[in-house]
């Protein structure tokens, strides 16, 4: 890269979060939608309809046209959709829905993110929520972090779910465990997703998450598949199963604390018996295409979420699962071609069998 | 732009935050500094050597390796620098100064950029400050704000200043009149650049700053020369001037405040009168070539500093100083090949002569 090529680049870095609130503001305030039922509007005629100045609206507008996804006619003076126009409604709700969480989870956190480094904590939800903890039990307490979250998360495991489990073998009549299985929505998947005969699936998380977990077991009519157990992934895991199934979690953690989770997995389980990793992952040349996690996943874990933790290569992952007495039997990693352009992580699956 | 173009696109806005603070903070913590000097170190080296842990640091040099700005060496696990070794030290501060600037006054306050349109106010300043008013008074109050701002606006002036001065004719014995000219740099700039003889300058603010105003024209020895008048530029413009300077002012205001501006400075000259406009410009057609500041001033003016104005294309320019009884007799636009390419701002300078 040249000199002029690497300060042109750290223009586009400058300009990334005023370009993120600019179009997104365009969708809060209402615009998107109102252009959308009324093409041709002008900004005084914009400025009536989403109760804000004209001249404001003007200033938003002149990006998204900018960078072609709407259109001005000078003549007219008006606005209307061109490429938004032919993007299908389901793929916009779902970008909508991470661009919120970017701004919800992330825009302010990221503020701090190089003393949340320093310090391992997420400082900025202490800065701007006073709470002292990581995102998973900050958005216990706060309504605006948890409506963001889950929103996102659901949209994100509607995807990733199906896959994962069209990817994992689990033989009838296997035991199940999953691992910081929350309230039991990866049993219930398991379980109903698999339709293997025989099929027993455990939950196994924090105690306080039984009850919540056994009720969703009974609303969903599995309840004589699928159980609880409460304990805690860096003291014990319990034995007696074939299958351990690891997922959105191993990425939470750094180096010593995913190892440790490692380790007592293997602990619990027989030579022989089954772990099955579901993780985002880097390129172990980041420079290869496709890297996308790489732009956002750091940042992420480190600032707005854990204070720690993030995706690994694969060559770590493999790695650190020999360290803890697995073999990796097989690798399957999200295609690019296969998600939607704007998903960002691409997931992978390390089955591995315990050897040792 | 096809359905999956546009879905990509939307991926960028979503990192924009996230890439941002990632490379901002490899500098933060003295990562880069350390790589210049001892080049090959590890992360685990450079977390010692940082104070931060080494999967944290790892984590963070993902994005810098992918973007070519440092290299990795898979063999010896080793850190240097690629692209960023070759920039100028100076180009390098002027971008970190600029991605400062980014952080500190826009960030956070752009979570609250829709309510700041629908109100009219910098609403990030009431929520992260508590503070009631625009950047401009905050800066006053607010030691990190003032930083930040004049760091960012000293290196934006050195650049553009010389260049306004070289394209703007002020014969000799003009009476000058600098609007809105703050503590009297600009009076001072002016004088001293334009080395017309018997120039005059006048700055022209509010009472409150003619203290520091007349010190700063003892300091630069131009007292005999520059003077300082107290007012409020919407009540009413001094008299007596041949020419009127406009710089870096007009864009913080909407239509009504700024063509109410004009209108007096109007009142204020004789026919013939002059009056030069320093402001960054839009392309008339924001598709073409070069519309950088499209990016950034929306979002800054709006959300960060104004709750109000922001750049306007020429022809909106030449269309209010025709409103305001002004004919624009000349428009010099910075060549987007003469400016730093990590800049934001096209800057032109509007020249015109009251008519009536």
């Amino acid at each position: 890269m040249t000199p002029e090529a690497t300060l042109a680049r750290f223009r586009e870095y400058m300009v990334g979060p005023a370009r993120f609130m600019n179009v997104l503001s365009c969708f809060e305030l209402g615009i998107i939608d109102t252009l959308r039922e009324n093409p041709g509007m002008t900004a005084i005629q914009l400025g009536a309809a989403v109760d804000a100045k004209p001249d404001a609206v003007e200033q938003l507008l002149h990006l998204p046209v900018k960078e072609g996804l709407l259109a001005y006619d000078e003549t007219s003076r008006g606005y209307s959709l061109d490429a938004l126009a032919d993007v299908a409604e389901a793929d916009l709700e779902r970008v909508l829905t991470f661009l919120d969480l970017v701004k919800v989870l992330m825009l302010r956190q990221l503020f701090y993110l190089t003393d949340s480094v320093r310090t391992g904590e997420v400082v900025g939800l202490k800065e701007l929520y006073g709470f002292d903890g990581n995102l998973f039990s900050a958005v216990a307490e706060h309504r605006d972090l948890r409506e963001s979250w889950a929103t996102g998360m659901d949209l994100g495991t509607a995807r990733v779910d199906p896959w994962f489990f069209d990817h994992v073998d689990i033989p009838p009549g296997s035991r199940v465990l999953d691992l910081a299985g929350n309230t039991g929505l990866g049993a219930i998947n398991t379980y109903q997703l698999k339709k293997s005969p025989g099929l027993k699936v455990t939950t196994f998380d924090l105690p306080e998450k039984e009850k919540e977990c056994l009720e969703n077991f009974r609303a969903h009519g599995v309840a004589e598949h699928c159980s609880f157990i409460g304990g805690d992934v860096f003291e014990e895991v319990p034995h007696g199963f074939d299958i351990v199934l690891i997922k959105h979690f191993l990425t939470l953690f750094d180096q010593d604390a995913a190892t440790k989770i490692l380790s007592n997995v293997n602990k619990a389980l027989d030579v022989g018996g089954q772990v099955n990793v579901l993780v985002p992952v880097y390129q172990d040349n980041v420079r290869d295409f496709d890297s996308r996690s790489v732009d956002f996943y750091p940042a992420f874990f480190l600032g707005c979420a854990m204070g720690q933790g993030g995706p690994q290569k694969l060559s770590t992952y493999r790695g650190w699962l020999e360290e803890c007495g697995f073999e990796m039997t097989k690798v399957t990693v999200e295609n690019p071609a296969g998600i939607p352009p704007d998903a960002l992580p691409l997931q992978a699956i390390l089955c591995a069998t315990k050897t040792a």
